[in-house]
């Protein structure tokens, strides 16, 4: 884990990474995630004062409005002064560095930051030249970094299927080769102790059989064949890009074999969940079927963003 | 009116569509709007608390810079936190559909939605998807509906003629064809009982003789003609896209046969009241004599979208 | 000074501009935002409520993220509503004058307009047409105008330097012809008595000799040679259109002669500071070394941004 993220007293300091956070330090982020979920989604004052007067930017060095709404909402629920930068937009273009854009906002007195970089590792580069007192919450960095999104699947998990992973079955469908969720999820998975993690998705958008992040992992193409006894699906999106690239033939194709419908569903263990980090494509990664159906947590995915992003924010800046 | 507006109870659940709606749902919103004029516009404290805790998003699907101002202000003045998504500029592209944006938002807590969309009946539609306790507030969809416009023109009148409207004289210039603001004004005017409605534009931008929109209107293209006696003078927006399309042939003769000039202004009944829903074509719709004259209460609709919308926020959030 | 800036019993009604502001109108401004600087900064509650319940609105003709993101701080800091208008993409286009974009967001009930124009002078035209109770601050327009970046490089000048300004050498480097900044600068230099201003420049980039705003100024080209016992250095942004526009023939040519290197800097006085409106071209006006380095006080101009906002939000709205 990047050194920043906890101080001497192995008290978090910044939110950068899931990628070797100690097992205890994500499982108490998860039960205080758990705590806001349970109180404070749709009660009005509860813990309206925790940030009351902090400031909090969310500053995007690319665009993302669904994870800027979700943090947006969970600062407002803590009483904090939220303001919005859109760096991709404007400093960037004055040829202003990421670096002095931060430094920029932190002197105006911003204490929270919640940032969004096309960069891997970006979020704790730019950690390394904050003051103490300031904390960064990554919200997507490159394609590894995505902290929150990790722990909302794991919360959703957990209020699945309990808090002892070690008897799931965990399989993460599509493009994990280009997916900042399923490498942070993957991290996650392992730190909690997941009993059996699957990864499948076409040969071409898998990582190599050597990259560590695949380490302990069943990997495979054949979706249909590596269904048998799974608990957890984890969806992913597929970008439209990757049609443009070459690297996927059509949608329908992609869909033909890698596209979870309820009958493909029913061949999972009973009782097994459903989860994409949305956007969803319908038709492609999951049918109107699955993501409108029972077995189906996306929106609870949503809802447990809030619950995680009130939960990091209240142990970093609270 | 549509089904999901109002509860079992009669309480107003959604705001989607002054059509059909019953005259004391509508005169007790205009009271309640008028109450918020009088206490709130310019205090500073009053009702501060109304709806603190709860989160409110204005959700555009085609951009609205003004009227989501309106609902801000109006919202931030009973305490929501306020948040904005851009549709438009998002989620759209992404591919997602709107039910789904809108449930994802929802899922993360927001309670009241704030919507644009630029498909008729979209608002309502939507309404058919949420959980109970989300109310949707519709900001124009279409060409139909835009009931707040409907309502804070209503109260308009009301304040300067009264809330008897049966010996009232109205007339609605201009491209009624296109215009979500006459549609709803003219299912306002009737419901509230308006004596005499006239109907005047060029025929081009009139809808058919047959449009149920129309039912119990003077209809015509000859302004001049048709002002005699008139109290209200409700002036439509021309949209400058009429003119690369070949329905006006330009400004200067749209404003010489549907223009409000001063001289035109003295045919109308003493006391008439000019009205737009802006922003004004100044020299087009109405000169600046007639737009800055102390006959026109155009700056107060503007003030009475504040209260309408506050009113209608605690309504159906409060 | 504009006649509209104070009210007849000489307290400040707008804030237009710093050319012709009384010396003790400026130094009450300075002296209480280094009581903002002071005590909100960093706290979290103070003066919370100084402005809760009053609607401000940053109304932007022009895009500038970093002043809108300063004055949105300072407003925050005091309690008020705080709402963004972005002008430039949305009134303009439909054909609405600025007056009206003004006078309706006023009708709506705000009652502070920060306001950014492109129009030299316009943030004074514009304070013309509200009502009493409604205040203007000019947040830049045109070349000459931007009172409260000429306030916050005062008071960073004070804070470094001393209240008397009279035996400090000031020089300003750069594009002072295009530069609001600098003509604001300049105003407030003279006013708070400084005893030697210098500016200097690229010759086409210098305003001609005979332009007031450079009376009692020693003006010139040499960087160098000027350098000598200077006490304040504020360094101008050089915007990239001035090469595409050929008035400089590139930034490694501009940079040789008019950048701010250590090495220069050992030149000026010793404990000489050094300024920037931001954002930085490094490499450029300065290099890392003096930007990053112990005389830069760049970042505290940053900050002092927000107190002076501070100030004068609560001098006008309080």
């Amino acid at each position: 884990m990047t050194a920043q993220q906890l101080d001497s007293n192995g008290r978090l300091r910044h939110l950068l990474t899931l990628e070797g956070m100690p097992r205890p330090v994500l499982e108490d982020l998860l039960e205080k995630a758990q705590a806001c979920h349970d109180s404070a989604i749709g009660r009005a004052q509860d813990g309206r004062q925790a940030l009351a007067g902090t400031a909090v930017c969310t500053l995007f060095f690319e665009p993302s409005t669904r994870t800027r709404s979700s943090f947006t909402l969970a600062a407002q629920r803590l009483g904090a002064d939220v303001m919005s930068f859109d760096a991709s937009t404007s400093s960037a273009k004055k040829g202003e560095t990421d670096t002095d854009t931060l430094r920029n906002l932190e002197a105006m007195g911003v204490r929270g930051f919640v940032i969004r970089h096309p960069d891997d590792g970006a979020v704790a580069r730019l950690a390394g030249v904050v003051q103490p007192g300031t904390c960064l919450l990554n919200a997507g960095d490159g394609r590894s970094g995505h902290p929150t999104q990790g722990l909302l699947d794991m919360l959703t998990i957990r209020q699945a299927k309990g808090a002892d992973f070690s008897a799931l079955k965990v399989m993460i469908v599509g493009d994990v080769k280009h997916s900042r969720v399923a490498r942070t999820d993957l991290h996650a998975l392992r730190a909690l102790g997941a009993g059996e993690i699957r990864v499948c998705g076409p040969a071409n958008l898998l990582p190599g059989a050597d990259d560590p992040v695949l380490a302990g992992c069943t990997v495979g193409d054949d979706f249909d064949a590596m269904l048998d006894g799974v608990d957890v699906l984890m969806m992913l999106r597929l970008q439209h890009e990757r049609m443009s690239e070459g690297l996927v033939p059509s949608l329908e194709a992609y869909h033909a074999r890698w596209g979870l419908t309820a009958e493909r569903l029913r061949r999972a263990a009973s009782g097994a969940i459903v989860m994409h980090p949305g956007p969803i494509n319908r038709g492609v990664e999951v049918t109107d079927e699955v993501a409108d159906g029972s077995q189906s947590w996306i929106l609870r995915q949503v809802a447990n963003g809030v619950a995680v992003r009130m939960a990091a924010l209240q142990a970093l800046l609270g």
